[in-house]
């Protein structure tokens, strides 16, 4: 008696310092998560891709849920709606994983690696836009499981495929 | 820079398996919750306090989230909107306290006790509601932390005024 | 094809901020853990009770893990040997409980009383050395999985009691 | 007043499922961690690199730690000494890159790259024994904190080079 009426979640992940270009995109992505009418997943803190992403599915009217590092809600991003607190420092990044139906990895160090090493480990579907997490995605990848992109516009037809995939 | 406009969340706390007075209550306490303008948090399973709680904030259109002990979101309740699943197993039960403004603890067995225990760790308002954890809590008693209540217009009435104090 | 030779753990429980009978009462307990020839299990911090067993079971030549709530290892007590950092916070409760074959709790507030829920909920050997949890714990003192102690004497009776049992 | 006396670990991360080459590479490279005077820390399981490793440690009469994804001490691999059980699932791969002092990280999927993410975003010393990341390494690696080696002899020359610089 699975719970089929659950919202959607799309987890973006990517770098709590990023560049000017990199924040765009995120924000668009963010946007584009909304209107497609999911739930937007982040790491919840006020910086880089997870601000960014935030505000964009924020000014769409789209609910923004944050799962946090420390212990305190207060210490989110302004565009969350929804502040998960962990206390677990970088071991939220595995309950970020979990929760998406769909995880999209954009340009971030080593936090996001950690965040694509756990997606292909729990076989989650995995969009990588513009980041290259190196050779041990090739087996996932060939797999089906893991599709690059270089635009929030290819990165939200893979969601699609994915999410096709996964109703059927 | 707080982030000031999340949603406020009461955590409702308690067994997995109890009698049918007990699951009456938190149905009514979880309707009761979502008309006072809150968002209600459980375990996420699918039984006893947590899966009716759930189903009376679902009923009055509240936003339910579910922080669920296993790795996949479809194992949860069918009145859950939003699913965490963090595979932490026992160890998401302070998930649960550290993400709620509000806890709010019913009859319930160990587990349950170490919610308890983490609200008065983690210094967050506790109601008990028909729910005794023995001498540990009394210290807190004393101090204004945590409130005992024996009906859902008790423990509704204890929960505004912990908000009024948060919100000054 | 279990793990048999594996060595046996008796986690010490208790509060961060003691008296100095309960502190002394602790250092006899840990002394006499090394002595049976277990490795003492504590949250590893250079306080309370997990200082105080540290440091007897250290004075008897026994072998010392502690599990530290922060990422440092160096932030432990100075009587630990083998350090485990978890940055988990108050969720390295749960580890502390599920690596003990018994776990005993010694005085202590709420954190103390987290680690014995999770212990019952666990359903591991629980000693309880002046330590009251309330009325969650009877159904499990009425199964045999609960002994009340006053003594470290009357405590290690009942590990050795419990450890016989999981021998058999 | 930080904990001196603690025994140093030597975390060694790599796949559950490995080829009969790399299990003998491991097995060499945790005979010479015990040699030289080292803990190892593992994984815990009775499986691929953790329990290779683990067996060359325990022939060499050393000290082997496993942090095990489950919650029963019993799964663990029969060289294992101390067994830390954590039901964090893939969580627990933190805490064994918290509690080592240098990480190696021999062939595996992606489990072992969430590892490395954590060691390079935690700080740790790193060493990459026939393991590639890919890009997200190259500024760490740069500073100093990741050194590439493709025997154990070479990695414990990596090893010692990071004690020296820790201890100084």
């Amino acid at each position: 008696m699975a719970n089929s009426r659950r919202r959607r979640i799309i987890g973006v992940m990517g770098g709590g310092k990023v560049d000017k270009e990199t924040a765009r995109m995120a924000t668009e992505l963010g946007r584009r998560v909304a209107e497609a009418g999911y739930v937007l997943l982040t790491g919840g803190r006020p910086a880089g891709v997870m601000d960014a992403a935030s505000q964009g599915a924020h000014q769409a009217q789209g609910l923004v849920i944050g799962i946090l590092p420390g212990p305190d809600p207060d210490d989110s991003s302004a565009f969350v709606d929804i502040v998960i607190a962990t206390n677990l420092a970088d071991g939220r990044n595995l309950i970020n994983i979990l929760s998406s139906d769909v995880v999209i990895a954009c340009p971030g160090g080593a936090g996001t690696l950690t965040e694509v090493g756990m997606a292909i480990k729990n076989k989650k579907p995995l969009v990588l836009l513009n980041f290259d997490p190196g050779p041990t995605v090739l087996d996932a990848e060939s797999q089906g499981r893991v599709i690059r992109a270089s635009t929030p516009t290819e990165a939200m037809a893979a969601v699609q495929k994915f999410m096709e995939k996964i109703k059927s």
